[in-house]
């Protein structure tokens, strides 16, 4: 079979998933009004499934530090940042990252995709073990891949699981990578950081945490769950994203450990890619101090969580295990996720539509991100149209 | 040993081959002043190392458009493409290179490395064949990798080696994908496309051309050596980055099979990362426009490179085989092509520094990048520098 034969298959058993006339993968956004509303299909909508945690793509002071970065630098660098693509920005946002973590090191990388991908297979190579949740992102599951170490996965937050198979490395436990997220993406878990921590010390593994989605989100300052457990100091390397709480691009790695500047010469994904633009160095860098200061943003952004949580939990919807901006209403089939998504989305509301086999064990989610600058009223509504869809979607 | 010793084990052999006191890779850029000068260690530096070819970083049409945008959609979408991150500008992008190349598709990535690694590994797979040239770039290489198809090197730009390696796949040559450049970007030169095609066509495989470095540079109108060569029917998918020629940054793929569209359902890469920024889409639309008008611009490039190669050739600096805007001075070890590169840059000059095993064959590059708006007394001082420094470097 032709290259091109397979993709038809792969079209094929797509469609029969799928309705006709909606994209429901890429829908056009037509025009966006502000960080929770926009056009889609010629009506006004309101946001429930960004990452915009904290409403900061409309921020005044982001803005216009973008607006003066392009004025002053361009509208890229054309270059890596082992070549001509290390600007003062860039290097001043590591700096900061590094402050804000009070870490050694910081490196920037031009999207949280490759944030990971860099990271991941800069630390692990051949002959090491990455040790994955079973429910890891895209891009720590590509990221290992490219790595060429050995893959294990262990089940989603399972310790027992989790021991056990650190137990079977024996002394290959040493140069194993134990890789876990702050907030998990599907379900809006987090992580048992602090019995994670204790394996990795009792069988000398490096710990990595992937802070993406808890990032602003948090602690006190915005730092993560490792500020929520007060454990930063016994994980390895954390890495982050720009494109979430901070409303811009790029990722992040941060680590008290000096090896993490090594990955500057040696990380494909680093090193054979163009350096973020000024503009987007620029906004994360106003959007990273207005993170910290935020914690009126959080307490608002977690009242909304909460909200929202208690209204699907009372009127029966299935969810994810405990609170958090990423609130996954879990059905039982594709086609229970999909009137709900449609219905959402008939009365206005936008939502994130997963099948399977993207969601975890074969179930399929339809999952709101709520956001700290989401209004009562805009709250209030949502409350409404999923109890109005409860009758519905049975 | 544990993941952490074996980085001090890189650091120590990359300490060994770099100089003390200076950041060879990953040059502090203080300040911009254009699109071909800059601030580096409180000096007036002029840019020879930057993909920068047409200028446009500056190009108020563009940095216009990044402004406008930025107001109307703010910093980032905090989305994917398949969530809520597709904005009209992003489609329009899309179809405005699809017209471009008169093609029936295209495929908007967030870097230009993504770009290679979504196209190669949505169309290739465990089972396929990726055959690739062995000066290929990292993103192709990643893209393989990921892809999990076998991977075959031919030796680069040799056809004899490409056909016998075709021929002893038997049937296996139909699902197998070639992978190309318009202008490699160690050596300047271009891959032999006529050849290739008649290849593809005998074996019946399918082939894929990168134009990262010829996009602006190469045809009429800019759309790379497909357009030189007249063989745009024969490429079945033309990749290419926005973070060149165009100023920005992200990548497109282009293709006249339906099937390209089936990336955006399959393909990791792209579904697993947030989408461009407004910014970047809107000064990369600005950028595609002056790209294609850019007639006088590319008549001007090709002077410099033409210049710049000559120059350096009746110098006696040993050069790739052809005039590109990508010129190459192969040095014979790491101490010469350091001694080259420091030397430039006391006399206020910043090229790009490649030492092995980066550069092919072992050798070390010191690697000149000419601009369209490079002027006639900055291309002549480089000259002047280049024929002062040949005395020092034999």
């Amino acid at each position: 079979m032709s290259l091109l034969d397979k993709l038809d298959a792969v079209a094929a058993a797509r469609k029969a998933l799928l309705p006709e006339g909606i994209d429901v993968f890429g829908i056009p956004i037509e025009e966006v009004y502000s960080s929770t509303e926009a056009k889609i299909d010629d009506r006004r909508i309101l946001f429930l499934g960004t990452n915009n945690y904290l409403g900061l793509t409309f921020s005044p002071a982001c803005i216009q530090a973008a607006h003066d970065a392009i004025d002053n630098e361009g509208t890229g660098t054309t270059g890596s940042r082992m070549a001509n693509g290390s600007y003062a920005g860039h290097r001043a946002l590591e700096q900061e990252f590094a402050d804000f973590y009070c870490c050694n090191s910081c490196v920037v990388f031009t999207t949280g995709y490759q944030a990971n991908l860099a990271t991941i297979s800069g630390l692990a190579g051949a002959g090491d073990v990455v040790m994955i949740d079973g429910d890891s992102h895209a891009s720590i599951y590509d990221g290992c891949r490219l790595s060429g170490a050995e893959i294990i996965r262990f089940r989603h937050n399972d310790m027992a699981d989790l021991e056990k198979r650190l137990r079977r490395l024996g002394e290959r436990s040493r140069s194993t990578l134990i890789i876990v997220e702050g907030i998990y993406s599907m379900l809006g878990d987090r992580a048992p950081l602090a019995d994670i921590v204790s394996l990795k010390n009792t069988y000398n593994s490096t710990v990595l945490l992937d802070e993406a989605h808890s990032l602003g989100v948090l602690g006190e300052t915005g730092q993560g769950l490792v500020e929520e457990t007060g454990l930063i100091d016994e994980v390895d390397f954390i890495t982050g994203t720009f494109s979430k709480s901070l409303g811009g691009i790029g990722g992040y790695c941060v680590s008290n450990h000096s090896q993490l500047d090594q990955l500057r010469y040696i990380s494909r994904p680093y090193i054979f890619t163009a350096s973020p633009t000024p503009a987007t160095i620029a906004s994360t860098r106003a959007a990273l101090k207005l993170l910290q200061a935020g914690t009126e943003l959080r307490r608002q952004l977690w009242k909304n969580a909460h909200q929202l949580y208690s209204r699907l939990s009372e009127l029966g919807y299935q969810l994810g295990p405990e609170v958090s901006p990423v609130i996954a209403t879990i059905l039982d089939s594709p086609q229970q996720a999909l009137a709900l998504w449609k219905g959402l989305l008939d009365h206005g509301i936008y939502v994130n539509l997963i099948l399977p086999p993207a969601a975890p064990e074969g179930k399929s989610l339809v999952r709101c991100s709520v956001s700290a600058v989401h209004s009562g009223e805009q709250m209030d509504y949502v409350g409404e149209i999923f109890a109005e869809l409860r009758e519905v979607i049975q």
